[in-house]
């Protein structure tokens, strides 16, 4: 109930920003969460301990930021020149304006390779238990250092993207104060940037504000459609603050998934046998926003998704009123995105590597 | 001596932000310039009215905007759904964060496809005479149309890009509020987006207060650098709001510039051949975070790019003290940058023509 009242109160609040560019990232975010989703709801209440014990679990409204790591993970993460190109950046593949996704079947990388696997947004991704559909990294940090050296996809090593941020004055201020003297190395790179990405959370979904007791954020057919995700079974792997995220599962449980057989997933990792076809659940938070769907992006519609996944995974037909209100529960999953003031990154100089687009 | 005075008042002032969603540009924009450059300097003054017929003029603090319609061209300039692949946008050759240019000899468009000149920044761009390098847009709004269709940039076509824009409600609503019913036409969106690009200055460069009477602002030798600059003849093309971007001129006055023989600028507009090898002049303005310089990208150095400019325009061998002192002062030039939030996006639909990556 305290949370409840903080935010019935908060909403009221104008939110002072002293200074629009320091603040960055905390500021924005930090008002537009907290105005969020008291707008234009009545508070009913009365219902929040009982739902505390729903498989799904609202996104908490604040984390522990460190607001110098944070800054300098967000110029990071919009720094093209942690490309070989000086072109791409993380921005590229995981667009924070459209879901922290790109929104294509696999990335465009460096001269327009194209990847492998459909990239998974960044949003709420500090709730997955690894990182990539297999999870071959066991954290954002971990997952950081990949796309920077992938000949595919940003195409530089790490030592030259070290070498451009020692290059350049600025850097070497900030990292100085966050990480101390002489510290710009590719931990620490990835270190801020996945700082930066612990706080791409979406909370305020319209089903979030429901778990916390306001009755009439969502519809009936939704509530229904929340039913039918339980009842049928879709629960057992999406669930938690990620509504996935949290497993390993095997694509294809019901019948062999047949349309990609290629792509191993977690057999890449361990070798093992039963994990052929394994990948991690993936999230289901703003799941509207990050079409097309599937790590071998099969489909653009959620409709066909939730029928793929009924028919492969849980061995049902599902008839196709019942999809709808499932789609239509889905779509309550899209929370407040992060607010995001866009970086100003500083100038290179004569002695930062040149970008080379080829 | 108004405006300095309400400059000295408004950098002491917090900023009160209602609801940073819907302020976007504006009140980011804002609440950064005003606490601009009041910041850690000493009002002097006196000397105002005297500089007010120095050849350069400071950026206006506040411009008459539409807050709707900039909001929506801030959308379509991040919108990579204006590109066939729908992963380009405005903003990959004219990074915001990066000075508005993409610090790259030229861009990089659709498939990988090497453009044929160097971008020109977007910042200030609305004080230049005309667009493009050979000024064959006649303003911004003419502008944003080419590399939509442009086949080596967005590589979509005008159709398309309305057709994208169709298919999404939200787009249908915003048009609607700014422009009535039914009209998202490709002029509406180059409007749009002109419009945005119409609050991409950046006032506050050290020289600009200067120029509004704060004496200790730039040094002695950068004011040395200001005097060089007029003296050596550079201020004849290099004047007014951008320092810049007001006339045509040949490239190569005092002697033929042999290192591009190829690009013939602005007679590809004028078929007259006194116009070969005729340019819009560039803007100084943030010229620093611009490099490569000149259309041609020939150095990457702004030491360089003065010693050509000397030679080739001026007929002069500037004495290394001397480039380094104009140098000194065009780095005086750097404005606050623009702060944007970070849009987001609507999502496509199943009625939203998908991107085509080939």
């Amino acid at each position: 109930m305290l949370k409840m009242k903080f935010t019935g109160i908060t909403c009221l609040l104008a939110f002072i920003v002293i200074n629009a560019a320091t603040l960055a990232v905390t500021a924005a975010d930090e008002s537009q969460r907290q105005i969020g989703y008291g707008r234009g709801g009545r508070m009913q209440g009365g219902s929040v301990s009982e739902r505390s014990k729903e498989p799904i679990q609202p996104i908490p409204m604040s984390f522990d930021w460190n607001s110098a790591k944070i800054e300098l993970g967000k110029k990071l993460f919009f720094e093209p020149r942690l490309s070989k190109s000086g072109w791409i950046t993380c921005n590229s593949c995981h667009n924070l304006s459209t879901g922290g996704a790109d929104n294509l079947p696999t990335s465009i990388g460096h001269k327009w390779m194209l990847g492998p696997i459909n990239s998974p947004t960044v949003l709420n991704a500090k709730f997955n238990l690894a990182q990539f559909w297999d999870g071959r990294a066991k954290d954002l940090k971990e997952q950081a250092k990949g796309p920077i050296a992938n000949p595919m996809e940003m195409a530089s090593n790490h030592e030259l993207a070290v070498n451009v941020l020692q290059s350049i004055p600025a850097y070497m201020q900030w990292f100085k104060e966050v990480y101390g003297e002489g510290n710009i190395t590719i931990d620490n790179v990835a270190d801020a940037i996945a700082a930066f990405e612990e706080t791409l959370t979406t909370p305020n979904s319209r089903f979030d504000a429901w778990l916390n007791g306001y009755d009439d954020k969502i519809s009936e057919p939704e509530k229904q459609g929340y039913d039918l995700f339980k009842d049928k079974g879709c629960i057992i792997c999406h669930n938690g603050f990620g509504i996935g995220g949290n497993s390993f599962q095997k694509f294809g449980v019901a019948k062999p998934y047949e349309k990609d057989t290629q792509t191993l997933g977690r057999y890449n990792v361990t070798k093992d046998e039963k994990d052929k076809y394994v990948f991690k659940v993936p999230l289901l938070r703003n799941i509207e926003l990050t079409a097309p769907y599937f790590h071998d992006a099969s489909t653009w519609s959620l409709r066909e998704a939730v029928n793929t996944m009924s028919e492969y995974q849980l061995g049902v037909i599902l008839p196709d009123a019942e999809k709808d209100k499932i789609v239509a529960f889905l779509k309550t999953l899209t929370g407040d995105q992060p607010s995001i003031i866009f970086p100003t990154l500083p100038p290179s100089n004569e002695n930062t590597p040149k970008p080379n687009r080829n």
